[in-house]
């Protein structure tokens, strides 16, 4: 496959090492992946690869089959997936943004193009997610999804349950990495809004319009709320849920308290995990490392290898 | 496609429901999948299909492109698989117990023969762990995989653990149906050891000589044991753990003490999980129900689907 990057952040650099490290596995597997081109607006300090800071360098290589987008936020990104797809070549992002509000028109233009659209990447990281839903548990007439999304929040949520206040969890994940200077999108809850809203479209092909979703964070939380919560054997977790009556979906987030005897109790510290209850199934549950440049790397290239099974 | 089927138990009644109730699913997805010809022994008072008892008909039918073996059993389904693949027609197996000892044998047998072997429905039931293995971590070097592999002995742990004894708890779990009138299978560890030495094969392409691995049962974990654990805040769960330092590949069974802050202490009941621990996606875990026709029978299910897609 012959593929084109755009956008060389974390996870693109760690997808180039791993597609250079795990080079013979990936010949076995699936053959040569070779980038062709690689668009990144700063000086990035990798050399060894075909640079350019015009992206529209790489949608009009004719060499390049795969576009790989990591440039995150949606203006841009979705500009560009739109002339991607409609220039008949597959698209892998990890843009939960860009297709909680576009995926309608952008699943749509890919069909349309006979192209893939590939999205692993986007929820819960490096945690096969999209795949197995898709591939595994598509029979199920699903019920209800429930998801721990956002590992910033997680870890807050932890460390107030461990004594500390919200400022200074906050403070906490900031230094350790977990947690942008800027927070917003993580604690207000939007980042588990788009990641739950890609799941209800993953089950019921349906996504609720983003102003239709009713959003609640964390940071309005106090050390109390989690002391009575505690007292009672619950622990608060940022929920993203959804759930199809078979007539309304309704998708929310919110922080809610979770009983003991539930899994996703247990879910702490920058863990992730999405709960699927289906007709056949029963319940299912992933768990894993929900971000990290590496895990969420390995889920860039399960799309790739995706796109050339056919997937 | 055009299948065949081998074996008309639970999970081959639930495979002949759900491809039914789920055509037009599956037609929208992969196409129609034909049952051309059904082997069962015994009268199963199912119509609407061409029956035979002799599964040679079955592997000789030129029609049929894939056989779904699931009569369980070691001796018929070694011979039955071996000329299914030589017989370059897909196989899709259940049968754990079958891979766990002839796997090398029949996994070389359906490349050579350029044939798929898929056993989604081997390792847990309905939960995706096969696939989510070989098409989304891939890329890990595995470090650890621990399992709770066997619903039954989970169930009797989490009654004992509720206060019952050894022998009530089983005899609960057989009036439930969770354990089989001679339940030494699954007691002694033996099924578990079965699918912790696939998983180890998923991992590092190794499967164990089947003697070599050390197995354990529950069978000799007395109420004091189960509440001496408790008093440290420990549960046992009968675990399959498989490790490879490099060189060598260790593959054990036994009841092992799980701390309260792991994942694995809140899996209970009939429930099963496997945990990979992989260098570039940390801990991963796969939770649900570990058995039940419906569940068993999506996975088979989506075999035929990947079968269909070239995976």
């Amino acid at each position: 496959m012959k593929i084109g990057v755009i956008g060389l952040g974390t996870v693109g650099k760690s997808v180039l090492n791993i597609l250079s490290n795990e080079k013979n596995r990936l010949n076995k597997e699936i053959g040569d992946i070779e980038v062709v081109k690689i668009c990144d607006l700063k000086d990035n300090g990798i050399t060894g690869y075909d640079f350019t800071d015009d992206y529209k360098e790489i949608i009009n290589d004719p060499k390049i089959d795969t576009v790989v987008e990591l440039i995150g936020g949606v203006k841009v990104a979705y500009e560009i997936s739109k002339i991607v797809l409609a220039s008949k070549k597959n698209l892998v992002t990890a843009n939960k943004h860009l297709l909680a509000v576009y995926g309608n028109e952008l699943f749509s233009l890919a069909e349309e193009n006979n192209v893939k659209l590939q999205y692993e990447a986007s929820i819960g990281g490096g945690i096969p997610v999209v795949g197995p839903i898709k591939e595994n548990l598509f029979l199920n007439d699903f019920k209800n999804i429930r998801g721990i999304l956002n590992g910033t929040c997680n870890y807050i949520l932890t460390k107030m349950e461990e004594g500390m206040s919200y400022s200074k969890a906050l403070e906490d994940a900031q230094n350790k990495g977990y947690a942008e200077a800027d927070p917003t999108f993580d604690v207000k809850g939007i980042d588990t809004a788009h990641k739950i809203n890609l799941l209800a479209h993953l089950a019921w092909g349906n996504l609720k319009e983003f102003s239709e979703i009713s959003i609640a964070g964390i940071d309005t939380l106090t050390k109390e709320d989690i002391e009575i919560a505690k007292s009672k054997g619950l622990r608060y977790k940022l929920l993203g849920e959804a759930n199809f009556d078979g007539k309304e979906l309704t998708v929310r987030v919110a922080p809610m308290a979770v009983k003991k005897d539930e899994l996703l109790y247990s879910v702490n510290g920058v863990y992730n995990a999405v709960e699927l209850e289906g007709n056949y199934t029963g319940k299912t549950v992933f768990y894993g490392e929900g971000a990290g440049g590496d895990a969420t790397a390995t889920a860039v290239i399960s799309d790739i290898y995706k796109i050339k099974l056919g997937g």
